[in-house]
């Protein structure tokens, strides 16, 4: 019924949030939230971001991964990773933030193009194995957001547990969901 | 882990949007949101009746049933069957409303008393099995009550199918959730 | 420029929140921000009482008098008096209120139809001489509510203070702007 | 009863959305409603802006100019003139943006230490003789605004058609105000 295809590799030029790299594969097991955005898109600043936070203070970190994904095609010399980092600083922004990796030759940036993202602010749904089962461009509600996700959740509640586990005994320090206060 | 026990039936003097009565039973096979409010309420005018109308437009009709139920504690002659008709007008709610049979001795009606509800709002949600899963006072948000509801519709999702066939053979005109235009 | 035509009298059933009967010669000195209302108006609940909440927060009672005009035009036998003071009580509307006097011979009431009241929810500003200076069917914003208040409060801001004295010289107990908690 | 004083000239190290420098005196004869903000100011971006986008929209240009001054006291490197170009791209802000001038010693700029500024959003008003009547810091509601200002406009009505000829006498193209849509 949905795309079942492997999605792309994130191409990513630096992690923020997170002291070390994140991929679907070192998420296997988890629920993945990505939300891509500019910093400078007033759509993502008040939709998409909150909601991302919210998606974030709802479920369980055992569950589910949130993401941000900066995909800068305009205004590049604005939102530069030092203005990105007092951006997430003053919004308080603390889930890992991934800078989509620019393109030599065009302005959209390497995994937007790979995911033919529409714009900001896109919401990308991938599922414990890390399958891509949704892609909204716009704002999806609230209530909306949280049923796909936990209509993901719920696939395979009960393998989740030991994909936790395995994930723990690699990690020390910070998560893949970032050093969060 | 869940109260699995078999919960009070509805005591209900009137049954508004809807041309028959409705009980769990009638909605075996579907996950029941029951929004308990007040007209005369302000939390479940500016959140729970929107919210409910939200969860209605969100989810399938035929995995998710949306009800009221106007429990009146308070103001008795002002919150009538006459004045809760001509809201339910005003404020397009479309959704079957049951009237809370009233107490020969309390100000509390019979239905709100037997599952000690604190207040209203009041959102309740039972399973496919008519077994009540959540009960909440207050004002839920609209991500939690999105996941909430997908973790029930989830728990069940083949079995709908038999469920909803069986009830729209046993049905003519209106169905359960109302003559909604 | 604007209209300085005499308005016609308030006809009154009731005054709720208030000892006395209010006319706008017993406001003479102040201006009169008048919210025409029905309690089972999605409109007037959500936005326009609560701008005239504000209206009351935001200027010094010896400048602006807040009233509610409830102007029944459809479902009589849903907004009676009775229930409109369970509605006034649940949302802690403490301005004075007049029951506008039901027509012998059509839906509108009688103040509403002397004014050509569009429908509910509508604004009247009156000067501090009692004349009608701004009529608005709907929702105008805080900003121009504010801005237009202050216009008529400056027209005159010396005459003000001796009207004031006469006022309360003739009052006891309560002022027309009600009893406040 | 109001500070009297002749407040601090603005030192401004570039205006955007206006081809000439601006300043008090360029504006006497009209009221003037200045923005202080950062581009990453959360509270800013949320409230401030907006408020000053709907006073532009509300008040007349003839009595009313808006400014915006941005007041970079912390993250210096990524608040910088080209960032905050592309920001009012995006946020479609058209009035004229005062770029405020560093300091060499410290991190507050020069006009906002000049105006002991608490912080961002301030909003400051200036009455039509260049005289500062009102500064806030934070959040102020709109209706309080929007009477704030009328007031200014309304102490001295008739001045106003006066100055505004001779300020359009002196000006060819763009007005103080901005190169508008």
């Amino acid at each position: 019924m949905q795309d079942q295809q492997k999605p792309p590799e994130w191409q990513i030029q630096e992690w923020l949030n997170s002291d070390q790299p994140i991929s679907l594969a070192s998420l296997r097991g988890k629920v993945v939230v990505m939300h891509a955005f500019q910093m400078l898109c007033p759509g993502c600043v008040s939709h998409g971001l909150p909601q991302a936070q919210r998606v974030r203070a709802t479920f369980s970190t055992s569950d589910v991964a949130v993401l941000g994904l900066h995909s800068v095609f305009e205004h590049h010399d604005a939102m530069t990773p030092v203005a990105l980092k007092a951006f997430l600083h003053e919004y308080r922004l603390t889930f890992p933030v991934g800078v989509d990796m620019p393109s030599a030759s065009a302005a959209v940036p390497q995994t937007m193009a790979a995911y033919r993202l529409q714009g900001t602010p896109s919401l990308l749904l991938f599922d414990r194995e890390g399958m891509l089962r949704w892609q909204q461009f716009g704002r999806p509600d609230d209530m909306t957001v949280g049923a796909k996700i936990m209509a993901l959740i719920m696939e395979n509640p009960a393998g989740q547990g030991v994909e936790d586990k395995k994930e723990q005994e690699e990690q020390s320090g910070c998560t893949p969901e970032g050093c969060a206060i």
